[in-house]
């Protein structure tokens, strides 16, 4: 028996109507996988069409009464909202009713809760969160993106194992490098915790790079770039905020005349190849890791391709046993250290 | 009379071959400019051809026996090599024989011996390193680049003060509006400096929009973003990084196949637009902001056309007095505080 999802249905720009078509797509996808959809009954069911008798057992529906909105404090969600579809689907991935738990919820209270529901890894101080970008040469993960503002040496070195191990489950990959995110200018080469990281990681065990830039994440010189959270926030929105731009003047300049208008619709296969190479919906799915089951958050404008990405990359963290490489990785460097 | 540039020929990967035909397409294109090319003679006179003729007293050529290596670290640069090209153009500012300095050389010695010769100007503890982007709107300037990794908040707020007069001067906008660099992970909005240095801008008198996020560099959302050194490098490279990979990718997605090379035959005359709205060597020339005296950085492996184009803005920001600006507004604000 496969792989069982539990699926926050409620969470997200769109809520069921982008989250419910995602599930049904991964189920016809993934022929052993399961999922558990959880949120209010009325807004999912009527969504489900034949889905029920096509899937049978393999789609289960969880009512939660409530909803964690995007403006919920984290602390006011994982204290006072304990039937939220955010909350119940940690609570399935808690009791092992599912190996994987998904939401395009807040992503704050998704943090807050999950960390309360699962609780970290031993040795894990602080769960992150980590997402993929396309590089000339592949991919390569980035993390942390945002949940952990100010970082110790100690820190950095976590995110680096919690890395490493899950570009060992995704990509298959045993040794992953991984680089430590700096800056190069001469005279002043980063700061004094990113120093003292380089340190820790080099005598780390795990397969380090070195020092690398922000260009490095899109030339794909590493398989992992570590950085704090502020760091790797910014340089995520700012790629984000980037793409869009160029994206638009593009647009804009193949929409000047009819005879550029022409030129486009000539252009349009390889225009059309070259955004889905691109895709940023095909790259949704950030996991938190650190915690002792393996959850996603998928972006909340996601559509239905974007969700159902994140599903499929949940399924691949769980089969893969995410949970276990990262604990052993902890484990067997604290041996070291001990 | 115009303004003068003195310029450090010797700097940069390409030294004179590259400096010497900026210089005199700068003069070409600015009447009233005039450029002391400072340098190993030999080096510099051989590409001057006529242009000692063609330009009479606007060029004149000033020898330095010594360069600034890239590997220099720049104390020893500053302090013992005193007849380098980068230091004489920085005397001659001092001595008010230029009115700006330009460098393409090493980025931590042109710090260091601008502020050794020029020193800040007073209420700046630290100079800063500003760019401008393109974007959605316009422009978008955007410090620290680097040469401040921890940052406090009253540095943050004084890069919003010299940020501010740049555009002042360079854009002539009367009060541009200034964002704060942050995060806006719904728990976690910032850290403490960025919240303190939040507080600062409120209060600074200047027009302070708020907190921004990396997209909004490219959206345009404000004429000035601030940010410490560390995170404004890692969102400079991380954007020319994948600017690069976009680029080659469309490069190979249209060289696929006889077909696709038609294609992009035909896109030709767009593709190429585009290629120069957002071309780099057009947003050429950081200026180091918070120093008696207007330098500015050029990229290392800036071309002929790039370099001329931190030429224009050096003539630009000297002859829209951005010192001044600098220093009264630091002076108004000081006074506000006593």
């Amino acid at each position: 028996m496969g792989v069982t999802i539990a699926i926050d249905c409620m969470g997200g720009d769109h809520g069921p109507a982008v989250t419910v078509p995602a599930a049904l797509s991964f189920l016809r996808s993934h022929a052993d996988a399961n999922v558990i959809l959880v949120g209010r009954e009325e807004a999912i069911q009527p969504l489900l069409g034949t889905a029920q008798s096509e899937f049978g057992a393999r789609l289960k529906l969880r009512p939660a009464s409530e909803v964690v909105t995007m403006d919920d404090p984290p602390a006011i969600a994982m204290r006072t909202k304990k039937d939220s579809s955010m909350r119940v689907v940690m609570d399935l991935v808690k009791a092992g009713e599912a190996n994987a738990a998904v939401s395009a919820g807040n992503t704050g209270a998704l943090m807050a809760i999950s960390r309360f529901v699962l609780k970290t890894l031993p040795g894990v101080d602080r769960p992150a969160i980590a997402t993929v970008l396309p590089s000339m040469r592949g991919h390569t993960y980035v993390l942390d993106l945002g949940a952990n503002v100010d970082c110790s040496a100690e820190h950095l070195l976590q995110f680096g194992v919690m890395g490493s191990s899950l570009v060992a489950a995704i990509e298959h990959k045993e040794r992953p490098s991984v680089g430590l995110l700096n800056i190069g200018e001469e005279a002043i080469k980063g700061n004094d915790v990113v120093k003292e990281a380089a340190d820790l990681l080099r005598a780390s065990g795990l397969n380090f790079y070195g020092n690398v830039e922000g260009d490095d994440i899109y030339e794909g010189t590493v398989d992992v770039v570590v950085c704090d959270g502020f760091v790797g926030n910014v340089a995520l929105k700012t790629s984000e905020g980037l793409a869009q731009m160029l994206g638009a003047m593009l647009k804009e300049e193949f929409s000047r005349s009819l005879l550029t208008k022409l030129m486009a619709a000539v252009a349009l296969p390889v225009l059309k190849r070259f955004k889905q190479r691109v895709d940023h919906r095909l790259y949704n799915g950030a996991p938190l890791l650190g915690l002792r089951g393996v959850v996603l958050k998928s972006h909340g404008s996601a559509d239905v391709l974007a969700f159902s990405t994140a599903l499929a990359r949940a399924a691949e963290a769980a089969s893969n046993r995410l949970i276990e490489r990262i604990s052993e990785r902890m484990a067997s460097m604290n041996e070291v250290k001990a």
